[in-house]
């Protein structure tokens, strides 16, 4: 909007070198431009500082129609403009899910060329055998504080007395948030004298993130309090995430207990559909996953027994405005292939997909509009966001495993003349 | 451009109805339009069968400045359009590297509210206390292939051949490339009679999948049809990678083997500083990050014995063009923090990160302003970039484990009476 | 007894050379012999028959005192003697446990120098400062076999069976044992269709890995013929353990659930213990500790954050019969060294320890004397066991690691001219 | 020999009473036994004193041949007696390695009943099928210390120095051993401002952790001086053992690196053979080791993608005077199992295998005296007894697996009506 309304503006008039020499001098800091500007002209000054300093213009990232106020408010600090990522699509995607019984043309921004030629492949396919299944087989978000107390024997007094008042704890927690349930505190991890309590939340359609953390600070708040009171231990919170949450770290926690959406999506191709539409055979992709996804995994001591759910995660995560760190917990899974003599059978298995529907870079305009075209926007439509997600990441994986495996055909033919 | 430029367009003429039309009958397929159309025109209409598909307008992911002939050529299929992601920056930060030398404003591309403000505070403080030093100590790019052979002697055999014949297919690889270099074939992995040799390279400024993939595939080539003519041993190539690369998956032996650039970053404060600038001491950081960084990663079977690193590699390949899954790789990484009588010792150790300078999505025009902001755009800067890298997820560490120190601080003093 | 009672031996007259003949004919096999024969009879012909095959004389093995023909029943199969490992004690080692509440002699097998000395040294301490505290957080022994259904669908209805009739199924399990209780089904993993039930039991004194397997199995095939009657979906058992168990393997989920005993010992020293003691400082220990348990396993991506569990776990497991394999689980663990300004705190978390008290090994005579050494043999002694177990593990890791401390500050005054 | 030998015994005038006594009051220490009497009498009078201090006789744990003297120096201190393992074998094997070429009967010792059985089933298999393919694909022992220094920039010139003078610290370190042969220093991983180079020794017959601990110390020292003298930078080594070794822990750096003997053995079954010996079929056993070995220890997160090797390897390791902390290292590695129209191929991969045929306990007379009974007694056999070891899991592995497979295939038939 900013190039446009330029003449709209009623700030013409500041005098902006005078404001940029006092961000020099350090009499004035950058962020207090959102208190003394309105917000587009706050983005202004600041870039324009920034060019000065770095001594070049920057036209590019002075394009964007993203609301400055806002995303200000939300999204970010110290805002200077936008960058632009190239938005493809792929599809149409036949899902039968629980949320997700359509067609759907899946947004996908990336800078990796031939990524969404390969998912859009895999769409096709996919649709042509009648669609993929899709289910969530898990929801929540958590948060895992760490209490350090004085020994092991405090340590077990305060896992007892969590599970002991889980009701108590959830009300005060529920307290914070009007979307958010407090499903569980579970594991609660304890090594020597510290104890780290899992606090699982549902979350409603929002990714949730910033909803469990302030909850689980209420939370902690009342239990450091009451248990010094009722039992006369004195614990203390040392960190509000204490590791175990996994928040944007692989780990096995979550591998294990899920994390964000927990999705599994499957196709069934038969031996016809797979040489017509994939140049090779059920046997062969299922060796090439054993190969590659299952047994150079394992040697390499990964969590990662895929091919390549990173790239399809994280062109849909940055199409829909999810946290882009998040890809790192989405990119976890199993992919299975199993031939049998009729076809093949193809599943893809995601423990860890944390996303949202609204909130978060859900409310920039771009994104928005990208979870409008997969009918996602807004509340009601996490479940079936995650199986779209489940979906697409099937049809990238088999697109890929099906290319290494004609590959594979076509050389085990000519190499080893079978 | 596309918004401005419509006047000046000769496509204008196009019945566009017409063309989807034929794009729903299947007639002409959405990546065909490419090739009957420029770039521009191929976009307006994909997009304009897109709103048509699913019944809404798209104007927001019209909204962009990105070349679309280059795009499409090089960085995404079925373009639609764009989408924008608010940028912000951190800094000034005073880098102390073998490449970076000076103070820098780290642009910053994210959605998540609260990140850019946390990193500005790691810097301001880093900046004051004299800058971080910074080093770049691996600097590779690794592709490896899955061999299959009849039997663990035919695999030996391989992995015997492969070293001895190091030379040649150094010479072979090599032809396909300017920039890569291969360095070594090593560690070659064995798993049953399946053979993982792990092809190593430096790939100059990018990032260099791509070249390690097609230099790697030609090297492959030349070793199955050699190793039979010789030695009459039949070897077969099952897949270009068998995940022991391992790419855009958490994994051991990028851990310990090193990917990308692997860079370490480190300051020290003293205990004044601490005191001023984080409101804590060395000693409950150090606690801090042994309760949450070390021991809560430990027991939760992590790979990220860090706080944040993923935010701050995420934020900050956004902006600069790099592959957004290789957040999930840049993500790994140890926090170290020892505080002794003067004071605090802290470092990251990020051993896989993978960057460039050139090539991928760095071309995108708002992401290469934003390399030039850190004066990184083109030829003979990635080890610079990634000495930037590195010093600003010091700086995102330092901030959010200062800052949860000091909450743990005043807690310990308030419930422990300390 | 064997080599005193050869003169009450009835079986005198047998031609041993004419069976020998018929083994080496294979006219019977040696597995019949215990058919045949009586055990200790059955015992010398195959031994002999074996002197035969390899042409030597084996007077080692003959020398034992084990009743052939107990082992022979629930130990081993093809008995041709034993083998002898030196026993030594470490101890008195005072315990300040729920169960164990006194000093004990801890008897330890190995046959690894010095050793025993170590862990003795780390017992002498801690009994000099008080005793160690510890306690059993965890007490379960888990079979998690692996079904695979028709697809996702069918896996979460079967998911939803097991959860909606635990009652049942836990009656069925435990028609089997009289010890064996199913506490959970939990969690139960799903990867594509295959589903894994994690059967997690309390087993009383016993290890109880035969126990839970026979339970597991009942219970499965209620399962499977339920669902299909009840539900007409057709699932199938395809092996008794799917790897989720997880037995004899290291494991994630393990360190994260529990598995066997979860034990954590502790200990206080104050900086005069230390010096007096140790030669070394609370501080010195705390930093090696850092460096090598927990960033050296982090970067080795280790799921043993200790310095030398395995030893002392080994140790006492072969001394009292506990299963050999189960050292692989028993090793996993975290040690944590605090320093404050009065001293240290030093514990030791060891999350899966497969242990009892009755049953498996723990019968054979030698074994069964040393579990009496330690008031642990027989029914009602499994926590305490596993106390002991955590404490002298204490011990061990105390030991070593304060003479690594020791060395380091030695080397730190000496070099760094601190 | 204890027992028999007490009337020749020319201390039987000690007044043992009197020194128990001062046992008891602290006067003389247990250790200080072994310098005052002869081992026979310091065992006997340390375990009267046990036995006097728990209160009860020790009647099984007197009977023994070990030589005292010789234990007592080499592998125990605080000797009272010793325990006995039942014993029994599995074979005979047949074994087409490199170094172990012919029919092997494997001594195995075990509490587990039902292990030996397995064992032998997969041995006569095997052997019934032509034998199984063996080889030693690594070979090699590590240490890695934990080196602190200033910073980063001191931490990369560590690791140069020690690179480019690697010639001079080899001669150093060799210089403490004549078996030991320093092949490399290789990885040298930096973390932070600390340095883990890892030592890697060629051993001969010993399994050699001792030998090249007191090579690296030497080593250590060597480069802990020179570099001060040369560069004027103080590094100092805080610990002998940094963890990256990995010494008896689970850890990635060893299934990638090897540590120990790599091993892989295999097997190819013909279909015929697999239903005459096994009663399944390729597939069956194919898809149980994708169910359980690979897809449920990925969702596990295990390093154990096998069945049961620690059961195995353990017995063998307890039978031979392997040292017990090392079934841990010993345990992990990844079963194939593929089929394919004529049969099975099947293989175990055993990365990190620890083992030798001289020193530690392998100088134990029974132990010894099994090391004979396969042909591995003394200098010249590790590789070997190494093969013999892959050999032995092998037939274990597939045992089991094919019986797994049997009851699934049976299954499938009758429950999914196939």
């Amino acid at each position: 909007m900013e190039d446009n309304n330029n003449n709209n503006n009623n700030n013409n008039n500041i005098d902006i070198s005078e404001i940029i020499n006092k961000l020099k001098n350090k009499e004035i800091k950058p962020y207090q431009l959102d208190e003394l500007f309105n917000s587009e002209e706050a983005v202004k000054i600041r870039r324009k500082y920034i060019e000065d300093m770095v001594n070049m213009e920057l036209p590019q990232i002075s394009n964007y129609t993203i609301d400055e106020k806002e995303a200000s408010k939300k999204n970010i600090e110290n805002m200077i403009g936008a960058i632009q990522i190239p938005l493809g699509y792929a599809g149409p995607l036949k899902v039968n899910g629980k949320h997700a019984n359509k067609e759907y043309f899946v947004p996908l921004a990336t800078t990796e060329g031939a990524l969404v030629a390969s998912v859009n492949r895999g769409c096709s396919i996919i649709s042509k055998c009648g669609g993929c299944t899709v289910r969530v087989i898990g929801d929540k978000m958590t948060r895992a504080p760490v209490f350090t107390t004085k020994s092991i024997v405090d340590a077990m007094e305060l896992k007892e007395w969590i599970e002991a008042n889980f009701q108590k704890i959830k009300e005060i927690a529920e307290t914070t948030t009007r979307h958010g349930k407090l499903k569980s505190i579970s594991p609660i991890l304890i090594v020597g004298r510290f104890v780290y309590p899992r606090f699982t939340y549902s979350t409603g359609d929002a990714m949730g993130m910033n909803m469990v953390t302030i909850a689980t600070e209420k939370a902690c708040e009342f239990i450091t309090s009451q248990i010094r009171e009722e039992k006369n231990i004195i614990v203390h919170m040392a960190a509000l995430s204490g590791n175990v949450c996994t928040d944007k770290k692989p780990a096995g926690i979550n591998l294990i207990e899920g994390r964000g959406k927990t999705v599994i999506a499957e196709v069934y191709l038969t031996n016809e559909e797979i040489k017509k539409y994939l140049k090779t055979t059920a046997k062969a992709i299922e060796q090439v996953n054993m190969y590659k996804n299952l047994i150079g995994s394992a040697i390499s001591n990964s969590m990662g027994f895929n091919a390549h759910y990173a790239n399809i995660v994280g062109a849909l995560f940055l199409a829909t405005g999810q946290d882009e760190a998040h890809i790192v917990e989405g990119s976890l899974g199993i992919t299975v292939a199993e031939s049998d003599e009729n076809g093949l059978y193809f599943s893809v298995t995601l423990p860890d997909l944390p996303v949202g529907t609204v909130g978060g870079g859900t409310r920039i305009e771009t994104q928005n509009e990208c979870l409008k075209i997969i009918d996602c926007n807004g509340g009601g439509n996490a479940l079936k966001f995650a199986e779209i997600v489940g979906a697409t990441v099937l049809a990238g994986e088999l697109s890929l495993m099906g290319a290494l495996a004609s590959g594979h055909l076509a050389k085990a033919h000519s190499e080893l003349g079978r």
